[in-house]
């Protein structure tokens, strides 16, 4: 059995009251019996989910199931509420920060948390940014953009300087995708088709915009293997040889610059795995699953061993890298300084295949 | 050396004059010396051209150099006009067809056309579609939305009918892509970046709206080696198989279903050739190199043989059967049913590499 951090998990509070001061927008969570529950959202349920989003016995259950020995925990990215007046949603953080911090402290050997802040207010993300690093996490997650602004816009600077400076990373989840107007009346098909879409836009702007550039000791974590990423970085490289504007924003090639990205393993496919394994820098690849989501890869560390030979960086060595700095309470950090080869000798039950 | 089909090159005609009739948006040809041109559309210059838009010498000169046996040749993509009224791109497309018929008039052993239509129209369009049929073009080229409506929409069926009774192809561009906002303020990336994940959208829109079972025998090619479709196929695919509304709009697999499209090796990477040729119908992806722009992969057919071996069927067969049905007059349907073998011992100068 092998040690494997799962760096792209998710988790909602279990009590979110309605609270119509907040806005229309503000998310409540509606309990059902048998552990059910609602996310409903301007009235309408966004999505039904269950304690496993909450449950930290219930989780562990399904780790040692999945053969998963550490997760690290995010918000369910549509709680990110860029679209929220700025006190409502550093309000929505702090609950959802300390409900991450809740779930950790109880297994702390297990789970590591990435935060999440107002970022459509960048100074109050800068203050916020500091209560998560108090609360020993790792970083925080944010959207493909922060309610229609880019990634790469020069607004969003003092929160990447911040982040820097606090050693968090930012882990980049698709959001409200765009492009549905493409496809047409086809519902639900955002987060599956659009998802990987979006996410390739907004490490364009990244990219394009010299953030990588500007802030060299940011780690920005990109959901689902980069996105479509991977697969567009041979055309954004021979555009850029060509010259041009482009050549002009970037002094080195775009493949050159986008392995200072790191990407989870959520490709669904060893052969698409082994392709963005050859076209970055396969030491900022990092385990990933959507757990507890339906779309999660099931057994994440075996879909990696049954693609790669010599995984273990992946399964684990890179996770703590990318963890480390920013991560002071965790239970990984701790164990690298300490005993990481205890952890790697304490994995728990399941078998990968 | 290996006789090589080129299916995706474009053409501009040499003279587009100035109508203030057509609207603001109808493009006009400013030339200039030496075989430089503009074309202007709305007051600004949308693209600097030059002679191989329309010179036939020159273009079978490249060709020679680029090891390119036989072009197709199709309008560029902003020339479609989805958004003129449509007697003006009514108009706009019997110009354009005109014109690659008379460069396909005069080398008829190296060129077969690919027309437009007034697509915004579709009863219009129906009609343009025989006027196509009559030149001896193997299909049409349209963008991956017809002026904001999605390629799935329902309102494209009475024009896929058409083409598909008269056995002519589909060749989707991508054109005034989705999601630049995503980017930010970076001009001429839209092209480089958002062209694959545009292709991917427009290709979901037809594959979930039923459209590739609709009209089982309808021919489409999609632009870029299928822009981003191979690289988030298995996403469609492990979302499909968990059920739900995705997978009641397609009857089988989506990478089953995807296996119908044509795709062309537009990828300047060999190992992204080499994941499409894995990810799809290897019968199905023919050569492709957007000359004679500058994005243009140079040497197309050597860069499939250095990617692939056993690579004849991507360099000639599969353009011809691409090209069988709606290429009555065509150059390579005539060599196909007469002396296909002649095509092939009948290479033009320059080497593979």
């Amino acid at each position: 059995l092998k040690t494997v951090i799962d760096l792209h998990t998710h988790v909602v509070p279990p009590h979110l009251a309605p609270d119509t001061d907040r806005g229309p927008r503000w998310p409540r969570i509606e309990r059902a019996a048998g552990g059910n529950a609602s996310v409903v959202i301007d009235g309408k349920v966004f999505r039904r989910i269950d304690s496993r989003c909450w449950d930290v016995e219930r989780r562990l259950a399904d780790m040692a199931q999945d053969g998963v020995t550490g997760q690290v925990l995010s918000p369910m990215p549509e709680l990110l509420s860029h679209w929220l007046a700025p006190p409502s949603a550093e309000h929505l953080a702090r609950i959802t920060n300390e409900h991450i911090a809740t779930m950790v402290a109880a297994a702390p050997d297990r789970f590591v948390g990435i935060g999440m802040v107002c970022a459509q207010d960048p100074e109050r993300a800068t203050r916020q940014l500091r209560d998560v690093r108090d609360l020993g996490f790792c970083g925080i997650e944010i959207g493909t953009h922060i309610n229609g602004v880019p990634l790469g816009d020069p607004s969003l600077h003092p929160l990447y300087e911040a982040a820097e400076s606090l050693e968090l990373g930012i882990f980049i989840h698709p959001l409200h995708p765009a492009g549905l107007e493409r496809i047409g009346a086809v519902g639900g098909l955002g987060a599956v088709a659009a998802f990987p879409l979006e996410t390739a836009l907004a490490a364009v702007s990244l990219l394009a915009n010299g953030i990588l550039d500007r802030f060299p000791r940011l780690k920005f974590l990109l959901s689902h293997g980069g996105g479509a990423l991977p697969w567009i970085i041979p055309r954004l490289d021979f555009a850029w040889s060509l010259g041009g504007p482009f050549k002009g924003m970037l002094a080195e090639r775009p493949s050159e610059v986008a392995r200072w990205f790191w990407f989870d393993t959520i490709l669904y496919d060893p052969k698409a795995l082994r392709f963005l394994a050859q076209a970055t820098d396969a030491g900022h690849i990092v385990v990933g699953s959507d757990y507890p989501f339906a779309i999660r890869q099931g057994r994440p560390g075996g879909f990696v061993e049954a693609a790669l030979e010599d995984c273990d960086a992946i399964l684990f060595d890179n996770a703590i890298s990318y963890l480390d700095g920013g991560n002071r309470k965790g239970a990984f950090a701790v164990r690298r300084a300490d005993d990481r080869a205890a952890l790697r000798t304490h994995p728990v039950g399941g078998t990968h295949g």
